[in-house]
């Protein structure tokens, strides 16, 4: 492996750096050494990476000097901070955080949408968030087709996504209630075992929360149109892994149920599951730990002149977010624009 | 309580038979004598009334000859068989199942919403679906200040809207998730805790399930406008109690978040809990064992020129089944429409 990359991964404790180590190494991307970095707190700490174990070094300005690419998942603070040092010493970034998204020159890329858009990049790449990333895959080969005015999306979002701590959380809950112990909670401002919480993020002055107006603001730029309307609600569900969201669409264009159905089961990372009456349908257990977007539930929605509806699931921890980091690492080798040192 | 009526429950034993005796109980109908009365199966169990002990029944073709107003929520299969008999029998009916919904001539009533549609009844008035009922005692008063266009729903149903099986095995699951042992599914086609199905009611022919069009055709009915608009995706999550439902909707006039905040706050049955930055929305949990509509995350969507988003809850048993035919029940009363016999 003399000609991969001396590659880095930020977060690397986090269930999504844990699962980008993961998905490096499962997909084989081109490395010659990796490097993990993480806080204070966790450095000396050591994890796995095809069968040799790596110690997890401190993260500092000085961290990128050798590192050719970088993966960051760390929240947006740290690569705030991080990836324009990073950057300024020739490493390019591949950030999973909200920090760079909605910053013009900075693309906002999904590979199966507009990998076309790496090619513009100066040190940083962003990694869309998980909810609006596999809703967008879903939607490509229609908007490509028959245009897109407007999206009307319900989410049904996994613990994981807040991070490990709620997952634990999430157990413990069910645990106590088993046990009929007292029911505790830190993470969420409310029980979420046996609930439903219509709060992802924080609320905004027009009352949508940050995930939501996230959905809105990213589909636009990803999908390089400013005109789509998009209307969201974003709820966390008691699953832990997976996000399932129903998507009401208004075509351009009339398009028929079959005709969606044939172009998603040719789509680049798509797998169609939509044989109701046999109980096929994409469900977030189904989806745990696979890296496709899996879309059923297909139907011509006749409550407007142009309406199509559908389902679609995938695991927020790989293709929301560790898959399509490394997959945009993948799009950067092709391309090759990632510097040697 | 000599004044009282000589009242039934049939499917005494199912959770929301169970629920309309609490339900008769709490809200002090009048009732002279309950009769309980199920399948041979459950004959002969006993259930408590206001302290007495009521002896469960066989329901027969006999059963309504001394009874003044009978409450039926044991499938649509009883109901179509003993309701017309019971009706002959000069019984008022205040039917839980599906059988009679859609039947011209036949009142399909939420008091809240359309209590004017019970006088014209032929001895049976239907109670309408579960979720169906919460979205429209939210949507009344909208639609009375600027009518309603479109409808845009997503549902977070809870397994009690199957019945008690279903509880059971959700309860199954968790443990032996939690013990480590085998899940087992037989009620759903697929695990549930930890899970989430976009699939209630049997498929038809148009790809929308039986329980999305009845979203679209109870709401017609009851708001007495078949030009409405609906476009529905119901889906069961891992919740015991309370259905959620994410509710787009384009009104005819422009209305702001703010007027329909008013507009619900004084509204019947409805409670709003809408002060999302102090973490206060509904939740199935908070919904649970409460008869209100619970409204919440109440916004502007700017994605059309008059669109509004909300979020609604209510438990299913209580609001969305056994409460609202008691307050059926209050209705006939109030209107004199049940015969002494």
């Amino acid at each position: 492996m003399t000609d991969g990359y001396r590659a880095a991964v930020v977060g690397a404790t986090g269930a999504v750096g844990n699962t980008m180590i993961r998905v490096l190494e499962e997909r084989d991307f081109p490395v010659r050494k990796l490097t993990l970095l993480a806080s204070a707190r966790s450095a000396g700490k050591k994890l796995q990476f095809k069968g040799q174990e790596i110690r997890i070094e401190e993260l500092d300005e000085n961290s990128f000097k050798q590192i050719e690419l970088a993966l960051f998942s760390a929240g947006a603070s740290v690569s705030k901070l991080f990836a324009p040092i990073a950057a300024s010493d020739s490493c390019v970034v591949v950030d999973n955080s909200s920090a760079f998204r909605m910053e013009p020159g900075i693309p906002l890329v999904v590979p199966e949408v507009n990998p076309y858009d790496v090619e513009k990049n100066a040190g940083i790449i962003a990694n869309p968030n998980c909810s609006t990333i596999q809703m967008v895959v879903a939607l490509k080969p229609i908007y490509d087709e028959v245009g897109i005015k407007r999206i009307v999306v319900s989410t049904y979002q996994a613990v994981s996504g807040t991070g490990k701590r709620a997952m634990e959380e999430l157990s413990e809950q069910i645990r106590a209630i088993v046990d009929g112990k007292t029911i505790e909670n830190e993470v969420y401002p409310h029980q979420i075992a046996f609930n439903c919480l219509p709060h992802i993020g924080k609320f905004l002055p027009n009352g949508y929360t940050e995930e939501e107006m996230k959905m809105v603001n990213e589909t636009r730029k990803i999908l390089g149109d400013p005109h789509i309307q998009v209307s969201a609600t974003t709820v966390r569900v008691p699953v832990y892994y997976a996000h399932s969201e129903t998507v009401n669409i208004e075509t351009r264009k009339k398009i028929t149920a079959e005709q969606v159905r044939a172009l998603l089961e040719k789509a680049p990372g798509v797998k169609v599951l939509d044989d109701p009456e046999k109980f096929i349908y994409p469900m977030p257990l189904a989806a745990t730990g696979r890296d496709e977007t899996f879309v059923g539930r297909i139907r011509e929605d006749t409550s407007i002149e142009n309406g199509i509806d559908f389902w679609v699931v995938a695991d927020n921890i790989r293709k929301g977010a560790a898959t399509n980091a490394v997959q945009i690492a993948e799009l950067l080798n092709e391309k090759k624009l990632i510097k040697r040192k």
